[in-house]
């Protein structure tokens, strides 16, 4: 059966599929402001096979079956973004894909959201330097490198903060080498853009890039009211 | 049959019906803040149909039997915009008829989508000039002119921004003029008053629309932040 | 049969019918942030019957039979406010009737909504006098008096400004007073908690309430932003 | 029959049992920003019985399946907050548990609700010392002690607020001494956290938590507008 057509990967009556579940979240993210206009999107990976939601379409109603299926083989030799089980006609796949990836390859992810959120925007224009940082809020829900522990109150939070390119592939080695500068990070914040949030499964993506969010959008409010997001830094 | 009681325009059974969609994206744009108090509105043309929403009527409310129905004959000779194939008995047609025409007609738009956002009123307000502009922003999204090729992340967007008018029909001369002084601007501002966005099909109006609010939202952001919207002008 | 159990009055198939309106209104203006902790609430006349919704209620969990149903005889001597043709045990009749019954006597309203919309309180905090006021904003959807001619885009709205009391029935006589000072204003501010607002109909009461609170929120930020609301004063 | 799998105390067809409304009254939190990324939740009482969410769960997601049920023996002797008749596997028992049972001990709750709101948490960055107050506004829906009698419009509400810590069960003590200092306030906010509330029921537990966070949001819009939010204090 050939990608175009090949149905059955995306068709199930289980509400959790992934076919499934990446129309839902995407209508979800909608209303939070996260995917307006066409912008950001999820990824999931269960098993050897990845499941990506379409570029450039209205993020609030995408089908079951506009849904791109990538295998991701256990051998990392294998690894390709740009290999198809599933490709549906018309539609475009992700320019994401490629950063997507980086989650899989460099922190052994199950899911990755990528938002155009104003709180992460506005962050990456009120933090002029390479991270931006937080200490002493609600980090509890984040974990240390998307998939590690959870953070302490006490402990300080940094996400890198790349530069934007035109093309959001060309971002995939900033990106990496990001992730591996700052290994404890749980997500990558780009300049002007938004922020890419990783987690082990679509669920503990999911709250970690609503907890990121929470902290942007608070960490935002307070550098506007003049007050220290890091206490003793 | 009169253009009173012509259902058969109105009445399908698609959801993608004109007739169908504006009721549904009215709801939506309702949620959005984009036509509250019965304000804004969308029109949709296929073929040598236009179908526009009433006037006056809570947006969030629209029934298909609401829904105006207008010629748009090939020869652009032809055009007119107050002739109707249907016309609700009781209900006002919409006053934004005349400037929805000045995208049919300049730039062969399909769709036409005007908000009344604060977004946007606050870019007229806080950019006195007869243009607002920004750069390094997410707007990909943004096609030149509405129907040409995507915008990229180190373009400038520039909108035009007209001066209001008690009457909404009198914008016509001002919008088509703005319209051809910047032939790539993809929608137009208007004092005090809300913006004009349109694109070649109601998709890509409703994500451009998207998009444009997006990047008004965040600019008044960044202005009233003291960060420049345009990078090296 | 008694008025406590008089359920026929509020029991309808019609969705259109005050008793089934009212609860799904104020589900909606729940989502507005109108009458958020049981706060605000909406009145209906139709014909010589007023349907109102119960005080010290979850206005998002209103059902039909939470509905008081109160007379409204043509005769102005036989108006009172506190008869009842239904009225549910257990609950409450709003604090608001003898303010509401003013938009009925005075403004020969149908419908009188009160909220207490955080945009309304701040316009009573930033605007100390006696009045609000704005202009060259989109007015067009508020009318004179609230039952009259659309206001234009030229004019400048003038809405009152009366203090607060601990009891909400104790604002009557000011309100009135108000009203007869300011027979153009669609509605009354009341300082440090929220708005009146009627309309010769339900829909029309809605869609000024929406319109005027739309002129409130974009009227706090121009203040905040240091921009005058009427040009020319 | 064990607590693992003891279904019977969870599954209801009545919409009003506390295994039903936690699912839905989470879901409502989650759209008011009080429960991002698993964070916050809300515990019912009724009778000898505590319902309570999981902890570190999406919040909008909760099935009655996953609820927990304590009791809460009439003797304050046999009163403890780690004893199961109902433990669903896999979950965990909410970090809150010990401070909800604070609302229960101390104030005879029924219900006890814990928001992260940023309204709350801006609160307590704004008003640095160990209390918050406001006067003067729609303070009427909150009741001394969040169980007495109501507020009026004159009274000032004063709300304590804790220190946080990196565990949510150590602040129980602080919490309690707050409690115990302030025996008039209906909730106790916890510094860069979020807050506590509670009441004699779910319905005006849920009430109060709408009128603190309204009175939060609007205190941080006059503390940022340069306005006293009490007045001859």
């Amino acid at each position: 059966m050939s990608a175009e057509n090949n149905d059955s990967l995306v068709i199930s009556t289980d509400p959790l599929h992934p076919a499934n579940l990446i129309p839902e979240l995407c209508r979800s993210f909608y209303h939070l402001g996260w995917v307006t206009g066409t912008g950001g999107g999820i990824c999931i990976r269960e098993g050897d096979k990845v499941y990506i939601a379409p570029s450039g379409v209205q993020k609030e109603r995408i089908e079951p079956t506009h849904i791109f299926v990538l295998p991701y083989p256990q051998a990392p030799s294998l690894h390709a973004d740009r290999v198809f089980l599933r490709r549906p006609p018309v539609l475009k796949e992700s320019a994401c894909t490629p950063l997507f990836w980086n989650s899989f390859d460099i922190r052994d992810a199950g899911s990755c959201i990528h938002t155009h959120s104003q709180h992460a925007v506005m962050v990456t224009l009120l933090w002029t330097g390479p991270t931006f940082t937080i200490s002493h809020q609600m980090i509890k829900g984040v974990r240390v490198a998307g998939t590690g522990n959870a953070l302490s109150y006490l402990d300080t939070l940094e996400v890198p903060i790349i530069e934007n390119t035109p093309n959001e592939e060309d971002l995939k080695d900033s990106m990496a080498e990001a992730m591996n500068r700052y290994p404890d990070a749980p997500g990558v914040l780009v300049r002007r853009h938004g922020v890419y949030v990783w987690g082990p499964d679509w669920q503990k993506a999911k709250t970690q890039t609503e907890c990121l969010d929470y902290l942007f959008e608070i960490a935002v409010k307070m550098k506007l009211a003049g007050l220290p997001t890091v206490l003793n830094p």
